[in-house]
């Protein structure tokens, strides 16, 4: 896109250009590669797996507080790339509202309607003068009882979409390209193929062989429907997997 | 238009160029061709019908997750054309809106008002200067006891209209054209000729032949006024009639 | 008026030029020829009429929701000229007042109290900054029991006339030169006189013969005050009046 | 008034030019003589008369709609001259400004306090940003029991003048210095003087001779402090007197 | 002071230049002057009285209307110079915040406490956005019992002082290089001595002799503590007073 | 500062330059030197002096009307320098923190305390849009029965510090000068030496010698902690002691 | 980063530039080093500690009442480096947090807690337009029972880092690299190792030796897990520890 072409148009939050554009909503996109992260989810069979580049910005920070995995709820879980404290206050958006319709409703807010409710609120910071949209994105995964793994995928503009497979962030365009070959062949995999096909994702995308340190991966399974993060023990185990298979 | 003849018009939401034309309203009628999508709807003797083209944004996506199909109430359903966030913000609002009406009046508010009350949100946002106008237009179904089936077309300008059968979208007067040679020779359409009508109609203004996972069809009958969407099958079996007719 | 004497005061919704124009409000009036209607209103002995043009847009509009004739009280109706959207959100405004003004004060509320209150509401809109002018203009008609047939002018300026006749639209100047031609030689037009007066400015206005579906008119008369439409035979039947008459 | 000086001081409606002006507030003047017309007020022994162009606008208009004659309590008139939907609007404050007076105070207010508080209002709109001020200027008259006639001149500034005789609008110049040539000779006019003078002076600033459908006349007296507008008859025998004397 | 070294910092009704100054309050001194009139108060040793210019604008005005002293409560007084509806609409206030201090504590508001509530106000004007500052200034007078005779001026940008003799307006600094000769040779003047020097002083500011009907004066005094003006023969004996003396 | 280097970052009342600063802050010290006056305040071993000229703006003003120093609560009392109307505005502030403290907390506000508010309020203007700072700056003393006397500096920027000693206005920095040498070499001052040091300080920094007309000088001692200002012979006293030490 | 492609979308608190970039967050940033301070903190086996430079603006500031340390509940203390009166307002703010947590929940809000709810304000500062972000940052130091020691940074973008041990301030940079070293080789360091290391660093970084009054060094531990300051004494002897050592 040419600078000449906004002619200021993109200098207040919530007006059209003459193409049509919201423009403010366009940049809020390019600072969710900010953190230069990529993350990438799979649905299996009977699982539902995301995994995160971790990166340590330096020795001194405390490794576990470095984290792109949150819990929404007991069974609702997300990976977050873009700004860091714009992904926060989105996660913490996020359990307020499933903790608010669980009190109002008496019964768990389902994955869908809690992504649906986050596109809605990503919507309104693209149509309200108040405050600006948010820069970053959600990979939410959950396993719900009768459509079995779900993943969605939400991003500033209040786009939601449930997702087969999907990448996110740097490299996205690199992961996806990967995983549309994978499930051109086979869509139904185990708990260690999902898995392990998330983290060979990632690996494809970014070019490198990957370390436990250096990735988180979370999964909801339908024996287990707990969001939960794998340890690193765990992610060892499937990455060496990989690289013997290879 | 060129850009010299708004001369900063444009700029602000609700104001008047010298030439008495609210830009910004304008501007968000182009969004609304920004999803490449064209619908059509078509009203029957006794049916109403609404197709509209269903692209997969790519294979990973959940394809029932894709839609611009929305139930508004068990017997009124539209078509969303447009940016997807704003076509939700709309729907859902719709949804409120009838919700409350019966709450209040105790009895079903009908198409022809919630059309009303749409367009009159949609004007409301070219007057005031709080919000955008929605990049987004919807064509609303429903069969009314006493005059039979209803299409709407609602509009980011506040505008709506009763039709007899309309195209929306891209190619939109593509589908004018073909919708108004048909109605000349003929308009009481039985229930197959009616949904054969609107899918031979998006298929001659796009210039392909669509297939049944290309293309979304609603429907509303006097035999049953509950909006629903057509099985697969159902789609199929129209479009190889169509096929067999040529 | 050329851009280079409105210098900027244009682009603000109420300030004063150096000459003490208010710019948006004159843009205001350009949007009323926005869809190139004309109506007449026309003031007998015990009849008020007013006719507009009709023009479906196409052949797949629902005729009879296209419409620019609007009941705002059983006993007062108004033709609107303008934008659309605009049109209805005055009309729906109207039709609360008279319900308020009836619900508080336990009478009708009379025509000449509901015009000034929707000009005293557009005037407001001229002195406050939070919601631009309408852009749109009504005729309003009634019957009065003590004054008689009664018509009334609104604009976006907030300016109300009571009139005895009136063209307004593209072609209100063609109308009124007509009219003032005829009211020198006569006003105590009977009904019929009344109508056909109204539909032959129009035509001559128009400078085309109209059919009864290219023409909406109504009226109210002494022996029946309430607001009506004229069924298309009725129409016909002034139409073929004015013809044998040439 | 050279463009130059006002370098933008002139866009905002509330802030003071280098040279201590209020620009919104004097362009505001200039819309008093938007309208083309011109008032004269004259205070006699026991009389107010005040006398205003009329000039319907077109033949078409209902000749007794058309008046810059009101009404603001029983016993307080006023004339209004300037643009006429904000005319409308600071008659009906000040009927409700009286009116709220007497239900607080249990006492009829004077012209003199509604002039003030009139004033205070338009003084308000100077300096505060949220309306701007009104594009007309008020001639009041009354009939005070302990002072006798009274005449106050109120304008867009927020001033307001008790006046012995005073003109307003296009021709103000004119009317003023005829009326100060008469009151150096005499002050002490009865009835027929104080009316005639009106009618005469506007007559001399116009530079016509009107005739009794031309020109509006409204008194109060001490005999009868009621504030009524003269019948067309009794204009026409005090134009007449005129006529004979000169 | 040049307009380049404003810059755009005067056209914000708050805010700071880079060399620490609110422009917008130095532009409504400028207003004080706008009405060209001059005032001065002066002390003695049971005395405080105000004098100041009469200028009724034509002939036609009712020249008692026309007046500069205002009475705030019983025995405070004021004179107002600058634009009259300011200068109106602070006189109001000023005689709200006194009677308000009256019905909250019970007991009078002293000259000393309104002018210090008065000044307050004035800033809050300087430091925020909502409302312009008054173009005027005011002189106020009263007698205190502990303190005798007090002289305050309050002026736009908040400041207030007592004063032992000050003018005001268009030729203050002749006004008060005048009082300052005076003082410096005595200061205990008389009731006839206070109200001579103010008369004087004035006389020879504006560089003319002046008559009863072109100054108002007023008062208070020790044996006399209410605010009042003299009446025009008061004020001839002292102008005779003044011319035998010279 | 050169205007290019701020480039329009100093026309909004609190956003960052891209070098970090809040312009208008800066701009507001400016305004702290606008009266041209130096104060200083010296702290002994059981007294706090606060010194600061007096300058009679000219012989008409009430000279005990003038001046710099306010008491805040009987033991706490300030010196402002700056914009006099912005002063008396935070003095007043003060006065209504200190009291509403008193009445909630049932003991009295120390001056830490009172300093550290008045320093938040100052914090808040800067971040804040609604007002601009205040163009002026506070010297606070107090004797505080544990530790002893204080003084402390509160600024428009919303820094407070506790002083052994300080200059404030325009020549506080040759204030700042001769107090550290003094300080250098000693600092349980007596109360004689404390005032003296604190006179001796300004005759210092503006260079000329001081008559008891010309300065304020306001003290807390152990013995007496209330806030009070010396009387003009005591001042005389404390200048003669140092005339005649030198 | 060049002026030049910021292009105005640095002069709004909230907009995003066409790269994803909020300037005026990273402007904040700048200010952060306005103070010229540098601080530590270091996390041993079962000590926290920080330390800060401490500089004193001249020898007339009362030295104790210059702090960069705070105590914001008994168990946490945090080090702020930055613009003073924005780290007093954040430091107000936790205390206030930290108090209204324990007041509605019943027991003491974990520093993880706090820092969280710290950067969360700080994120909305960057979103909503209100108020500008804080131009401070702070290192939150505390004991938790569970965890052990606890260092957490919090900036004015609304990150927040648990910590091994971080520099923060104009020599982060060095102080990390030095830190980093150190870590690299050892990390459960005793407590006088902990706080050695700090002062160490703190030496380092700023390439001078430290006297016990220009740092301060506060400390948290598993057998006093209250916020404490050291004496001088007590960084004298840590001081002289280092200095014998090399």
């Amino acid at each position: 896109m040419s600078r000449g072409s906004s002619a200021g148009f993109d200098r207040h939050i919530t007006i059209f250009s003459p193409e049509g554009r919201v423009y403010q909503v366009e940049y809020a996109f390019k600072a969710i590669n900010s953190t230069n992260l990529t993350a990438v989810a799979v649905k299996g069979g009977e699982t539902a797996c995301v995994a995160v580049q971790k990166r340590v910005p330096d020795k001194l920070v405390v490794a576990n507080s470095v984290t792109s995995v949150h819990t929404l709820t007991p069974n609702i879980g997300a990976v977050m790339v873009g700004m860091i404290p714009d992904s926060k206050f989105q996660v913490k958006r996020a359990q307020l509202e499933a903790a608010k319709w669980k009190y109002q409703n008496g019964c768990d807010m389902t994955a869908d309607q809690l992504a649906r409710r986050m596109a809605d609120i990503n919507q309104f910071y693209t149509q309200n003068a108040e405050m600006r949209s948010l820069g970053c994105a959600m990979l939410m995964i959950a396993y719900d009882e009768e459509t079995g793994p779900q993943i969605y995928r939400i991003d500033p503009a209040g786009y939601f979409r449930g997702m087969r497979a999907v990448g996110l962030g740097v490299k996205q365009q690199a992961a996806n390209s990967f995983l549309e070959k994978k499930f051109k062949k086979k869509s139904d995999f185990t708990y260690d193929e999902t898995v392990q096909l998330a983290l060979e994702c990632l690996q494809s995308a970014l070019g490198v062989d990957l370390k436990s340190g250096e990735v988180e991966v979370a999964v909801v399974t339908k024996s287990d429907t707990s969001f939960r993060k794998l340890a690193d023990e765990a992610v060892d185990f499937h990455l060496n997997a990989i690289a013997e298979r290879d």
